[in-house]
C-alpha cells in the first residue's frame, strides 16, 4: 500500500473525563473514507442495540474524512452521528462550512463522544491537544451568545464552534447542531444527543497543513474547478439565488409541498422565492471552506416583528418550505425570522415546520383547540403561529411545545383520533420539502433513507430527464438513456440505486452536492483524480462507489439491529393519495408500483426482499463479513442457505 | 451521449446465402462492448434453448469491439461464440493474433453466423463487401494447406485467415479455430461448430483505419505502455521465455498438472520448461498486432521423427502441460510436433492432452487393451501414444480416436467401470493445467465458469498473495489486503468476484491479460483511458466492471436456460482429493469450504444460492432486466418475492 494517509481519531469519555487519540491505520480509512462511512463502522462496533439514545450509553461521532481540508471548493462537509433519539434508527446529519477542516488542521479526523459529563461542560481542540472545560455560565444561552461566551473564555476569536442551543439542551428530538450559527447538521437530533451528554459545544482550532501526496495535480485541480464553477450554469444559478432557485420551478411543476403535504401548488410562491429575496433582504452570499459557489444566504431585516440579524445566515429552500409554502406562509421576512430562531434555538428547520403544520391541520380538524395556543389562530398561513411554535418546541413549553417537541410521530400518537394522517414523517422523521409525486426517486429516497425521510441520501431524478448535459455527467456509471422523473420500474430501480451510492459516497467524504457529481461543475472522474491528488491512493471510481455501496449496506444493518424492516420503507399515506391542486393535481402514486420498486431495490442490493436483510455473500462482497454475527439472527429460518455452514 | 462509437455488425445466414449489414448504435457498443458481452447478447436474443449445437438452428458468432485495432498493445483479441457442442452450455474462446483487428479494418466489428451453406465455403469479407464462395476443392486440408490455397484463390497474400482442419470438419467436439495457423480460439467446440455450418474459413482483409476519438491521446498512452512493457519485469520474463515461463515454479509448488492429475510434481519438469525450449527448439519469439510483449513462441525441429515447423507457433504452458507433464511425456520435441498437429487438424491441446491422459489412466487400469490401441502402448508417459492418439481424434478413427472425439464426459459415460473418476472435466469440459488444490480462486474459476473448466474466466490469485506491486495494482478495485492462494471464505469470494469481473471485461475488450490489468504493465486505471481515447466516451472503471459483471450474468442466464444449475458448478472428485507427491502432497480441496464459497459467491453477484439464478433486482441493476421473462420460469416457486408484482 502507498503510505498515503494516515490520520487520528480522538475518544473522549464524558463521564470520566478521559481521552485518547488513535491512528487507526491507512486500510481503514480507505475502507470507510470518513463520514458516514467511518462513522457507521465506529456505531455498528461499539454501540450495542436497543440503547436509549438520549442515555450515556449513546456514542455520538464527528467525523470529517480524508480529503476536507484541502484546499479546493465543495470538500468541507463534516458527519455527526449517533443512533437518532427521533427516530432510534441510525442518525446522521452533515453540514459545511469551515468547522470540518478546521478539526482537521487541529490534528483529527474524528471524534468518538461516550458518556455523559456530570456537568454542562464543551470541548476544546487545539493543535492536537484536548480540554473539557466547564460550561455551567454557558449552558441555557442560544448559540450566538453561547457562541461568544467561549471565544471570549478561551482569547480565541478564530476558534471554530459547534454547538447548541436550547433545544439541545431540552433534547428536542430533532434538535440540530449549528457551527458559526449558520451552517446545521440538521436532521435526525443530533443535538438532543449532544444536549443528552451535557456537551454544550466543540471548538476547535488547528494551524496544522493537510499533507498533500501530489500539491500541483491538487492546484491544478482546485483551480481548474474554480473556473469551472464561475461558467457552469446550475452553479451560477446557486449563487445567485441560493438553493431558493427552486421555489418557482418546483411550484411550476406542481411539487412544491403546501398545506403539509395536501398539495404541491402554493399561489404565494413568488412572494417566498429566491428572485424575491435576492431583491429585498439579501444581505449577502456566502461560501464554506474553499469554496466558489457561494451557494449560502444572510439575510437581514432592520426593523420590525420579524428583525432578523444575517449572523445567523439566510433561509435555504428547505427552509421556505417548511416555515413557508408548507404552512402556506408567504411572508418572507416571517420566515427568515423563524430561521433565525430555529439556529438560534439549534433546531431543525424542517422537522419544526413539518411538526408546526401537523398542529395547524389538527388545529383546523379540531384536534387542537386555541385552549392548547394560547389563543393563537393555529391555522395554515398565520406567521404568529409558526414563530411562538418554534418558540414553545425550542423550550419544551408544557403543552403543545412539549408534545410538537417529540417529533409528529410521537404527538399523533398522542393526540390520536386520525391525527396520524397529517404526521408527514418516515420512521419517524419528519418529510423533507420535496414531493415524491412529481419524482419517484425522491420517494425511495425517503423511503430507504436509513436516517427516515431525507433529501440528501440521494438524488432527485428530475435532472435526468431528457438527453443533455446531465445525463451525459452519469454516463460513468453506465447511464446512458434518460428516465422520465415519474416512471417507475428496472430502470428507475437501477438509476436509484447508483445514484445513492453517489450521494452515500458524497456523505462518507464530505463532498457537497452542489460541487460535485450528476449536475454540478465537478465531475464523478474529477472527483476520482482529486481523492488521488491528496491522499496518493491510485484509486478508480469503482472502488470509491464501493464504499458509497458499503456505508448504505451499515447504515442498514445498524437499523435491522434496532428492529426495523421492510414494514418501516414506505411513505406517509398521504403520498399516495392524489394532489388537491397544481400541475399535478390528481396524481398520487401508485401503492403496487412502489413495492414493486422496493423489491427490485432490495434484490439490486443484494438483500432479501422480505425484510432487506443483506445476504453473506453481500457482506463478504463489501468486505463487511465482520457484521455477518450481527445479521445472522435476522436472517429468516426458510432463507435459501444451501451449502452454507 | 457523445457520438464517439457507432459500428456495423455483418449478418450472414449461409443457408441462403443472403448477408446483411446492420448499425445497433452507440448505446448497444458501450453497454456490451464487443467479444463475450456482444456475443451473449445476440446469442441470448437469438438462439432459442435446446437447439443442437451441431445443428444448423445453432448461432456462430465472431466478434471484435470497440478498441481492437487501434494501435496499441494487447487489445486484439476476437471471440468465437455459439452454444457448444462439448457441453452443450454458453461456447466461448478468445484468440489473438492479427485477425480480430482485421475483421474491423475491413469494416466490420462482428459476424452473426446462421443457418447451414448446402456445401463446403468459406467467407471472403474485403473492405466492407462480403461474399460466400464455394470451399469444395478445399475441404479436407490441414490449416497450413488451406490456408495456402484460399490466400492464392483470392491473390491476397495478405487475406488474414481463420479456420478449421479435419478435426473441425470432423466435428470433434472440442475442435479449435485457428487463424494464421497459430493463433487459436481453443476452447468449447467453436470449430466443430464451424465444420458443421460447412464453413470452413474466414478471410479478412481490410484497409480502413479506425476512427480514434483523441489520437494524440492514444499515441501517448501507446508509447507509454511500450515503454513500460520493455521494463515491466513479468512482462520481461513473458517475452524471454513465453507462458513456458511457468513450468519450473509451478512445479516447484507441486501444481503442475502431472499424472492426469493425480500429481502436481513431474520429476522431469525442467526438461520441458521454458528455459530448456529457449536453448535448444526455440526458433524466435511472435506477437500479435502491435504488441511489444511478443510472448508467443515459434519452434522448429528439423529433422527426426519430431521434425516440427515454425509456422505453426510453439507450445504455449497450456499445452506443454496437456501434452507433456499430464501425460507423464518429458521429451520437448515430441511435445512440439503434438502442437503442431493440434494446429494443423485445429484441436484445442487443452482437451485433446486430457482426453489422451483419459485413455491413459483407462489403459493402465485395464479398461482399456492394446486391442482398442493398434498394440501401441498407451501407457504414461509413451510420445507415440499422444501422437497417435491426436490424429485418431481429429479424424475420428472409428474405436479409441472417435470415442474421444466426443470429449471424456462422454467418453468416460460409454467406457464406464470407474473411469468416470478419470474423466477430468466440468460441465464436460477438460480441465486446463492449473492445479486448483494449491490455488483457490482457480477451483471457483473452473467451477464457475459458463464454458466449463476454463483458466481464463478469472485470474489465479498467486500474484495477489503478498503486499507488494501487484496488491497495488488490484487495490483500484478496492482489494487492499493481501489473500493467501489456499485461503478459503468470504476475502476469497469477494477477490475472485471482483476479479473475474475484470477478466470478463478483458473478454468483452479483447484485452490481452498477458498487456492489461493485475499484474501486467497497463493498469486499469490506464485500460479505463485507452478506451476513452479511442470511444471518446467519458468512461470509468465502474461503468467497465459493470459490463463484466453484465457479461458474466448473461452466460449464467443462457446456462440456466440449458439446464444448467449449482449441480453443475463443481469439480472433479480427484481434485477433493490429496495430491499424491510434491510440495503440496496430501492436500486436497475441503468440500464443505468449497460449497460455502459457492454460496458466498453466488449471493454476491445476486444470485439465488439454490441454483444461482438471477434475482430480478440484480436483473435491473445490471440493465438486463430483458431476460426477466426468460428468468422467470427458472425461479423457484418458494423463491421469496414479497410485494413482487
Amino acid at each position: 500500500m502507498p503510505k498515503g494517509y494516515n490520520g487520528r481519531i480522538l475518544r473522549v469519555d464524558l463521564t470520566s473525563g478521559q481521552m485518547q487519540a488513535e491512528e487507526p491505520g491507512e486500510v481503514l480509512y480507505r475502507t470507510y473514507l470518513g463520514g458516514g462511512g467511518l462513522a457507521s463502522y465506529y456505531l455498528l462496533r461499539e454501540l450495542g442495540p436497543g440503547v436509549d439514545p438520549l442515555s450515556p450509553e449513546n456514542i455520538l461521532i464527528f467525523a470529517s474524512n480524508v480529503i476536507s481540508g484541502a484546499p479546493i471548493a465543495g470538500m468541507t462537509r463534516f458527519t455527526v452521528a449517533a443512533k437518532s433519539p427521533l427516530t432510534g434508527a441510525y442518525g446522521e446529519a452533515e453540514a459545511g462550512g469551515f468547522w470540518g477542516p478546521e478539526l482537521k488542521f487541529a490534528g483529527f479526523d474524528a471524534l468518538i463522544i461516550t458518556g455523559k459529563a456530570p456537568k454542562p461542560c464543551y470541548l476544546w481542540i487545539k493543535d492536537g491537544v484536548a480540554q473539557i472545560r466547564p460550561a455551567e455560565t454557558i449552558w441555557g444561552l442560544e448559540t450566538g451568545p453561547a457562541q461568544e461566551a467561549i471565544q471570549s473564555e478561551l482569547g480565541e476569536k478564530r476558534a471554530r464552534i459547534a454547538l447548541i442551543g436550547p433545544a439541545g439542551e431540552n433534547r428536542v428530538r430533532y434538535a440540530c447542531v449549528v457551527n458559526e450559527l449558520k451552517h446545521v447538521n440538521g436532521r435526525t437530533g443530533m443535538g438532543a444527543v449532544m444536549g443528552s451528554k451535557n456537551l454544550k459545544a466543540i471548538a476547535v482550532r488547528g494551524t496544522q497543513k493537510l499533507a498533500l501526496h501530489d500539491p500541483e495535480k491538487l492546484r491544478e485541480l482546485s483551480r481548474n474547478l474554480a473556473e469551472l464553477i464561475a461558467r457552469h450554469g446550475p452553479n451560477k444559478v446557486l449563487r445567485k439565488l441560493g438553493t431558493s432557485n427552486l421555489i418557482v420551478p418546483l411550484n411550476n411543476q406542481g411539487i412544491l409541498p403546501t398545506r403539509n403535504f395536501r398539495t404541491g401548488f402554493f399561489a404565494s410562491a413568488e412572494k417566498i422565492s429566491g428572485e424575491q429575496m435576492a431583491e429585498t433582504i439579501l444581505k449577502g452570499d456566502e461560501s464554506c471552506y474553499a469554496c466558489a459557489v457561494r451557494c449560502k444566504r444572510a439575510v437581514r431585516v432592520s426593523s420590525g416583528p420579524y428583525a432578523t440579524s444575517e449572523k445567523y445566515g439566510g433561509p435555504e429552500y428547505e427552509t421556505l418550505g417548511s416555515l413557508g409554502s408548507l404552512l402556506c406562509i408567504d411572508d418572507l421576512e416571517a420566515i427568515s425570522k423563524g430561521n433565525e430562531l430555529c439556529n438560534r434555538y439549534t433546531l431543525d428547520t424542517i422537522s419544526t415546520g413539518v411538526a408546526i403544520g401537523f398542529a395547524m391541520e389538527c388545529f383546523e380538524a379540531g384536534l387542537l383547540g386555541p385552549a392548547d395556543t394560547e389563543g393563537i389562530d393555529f391555522r395554515f398561513g398565520n406567521p404568529e403561529a409558526m414563530l411562538k411554535g418554534i418558540e414553545w418546541i425550542a423550550y419544551r413549553k408544557p403543552g403543545l411545545g412539549d408534545l410538537l417537541a417529540d417529533g409528529v410521530k410521537i404527538a399523533a400518537a398522542k393526540i390520536g383520533g386520525g391525527s396520524e394522517a397529517f404526521a408527514l414523517h418516515i420512521k419517524g422523521q419528519e418529510l423533507p420539502m420535496h414531493d415524491p409525486r412529481g419524482k419517484i426517486g425522491v420517494g425511495l429516497s425517503y423511503a430507504l433513507s436509513p436516517t427516515g425521510a431525507d433529501h440528501v441520501r440521494a438524488p432527485h431524478d428530475t435532472p435526468f430527464q431528457a438527453p443533455g448535459p446531465n445525463l451525459e455527467r452519469i454516463a460513468p456509471l453506465g447511464i446512458l438513456e434518460p428516465v422520465p422523473a415519474r416512471e417507475t420500474g428496472p430502470r428507475k430501480a437501477r438509476n436509484f440505486t447508483y445514484l445513492q451510492f453517489v450521494w452515500s459516497l458524497y456523505e462518507s467524504l464530505g463532498v457537497c452536492n452542489f460541487v460535485a457529481g450528476p449536475v454540478w461543475a465537478l465531475t464523478l472522474t474529477d472527483l476520482v483524480e482529486v481523492v488521488q491528488a491528496i491522499t496518493g491512493w491510485e484509486t478508480s471510481l469503482w472502488e470509491l462507489l464501493k464504499v458509497g455501496e458499503r456505508a448504505v449496506t451499515m447504515a442498514r444493518v445498524f437499523n435491522l439491529r434496532e428492529g426495523f424492516g421492510r414494514k418501516d420503507d414506505t411513505l406517509p399515506d398521504r403520498l399516495f393519495a392524489p394532489l388537491e391542486s397544481g400541475a399535478l393535481k390528481g396524481v398520487g402514486i401508485d401503492r403496487r408500483e412502489f413495492e414493486d420498486l422496493l423489491t427490485l431495490y432490495y434484490e439490486a442490493m443484494g438483500w432479501d426482499p422480505r425484510d432487506g436483510v443483506p445476504t453473506r455473500g453481500k457482506l463478504a462482497e463489501l468486505n463487511l463479513f465482520w457484521l455477518d454475527d450481527f445479521v445472522k439472527a435476522k436472517r429468516s429460518k426458510d432463507t435459501p442457505q444451501v451449502g452454507a455452514t
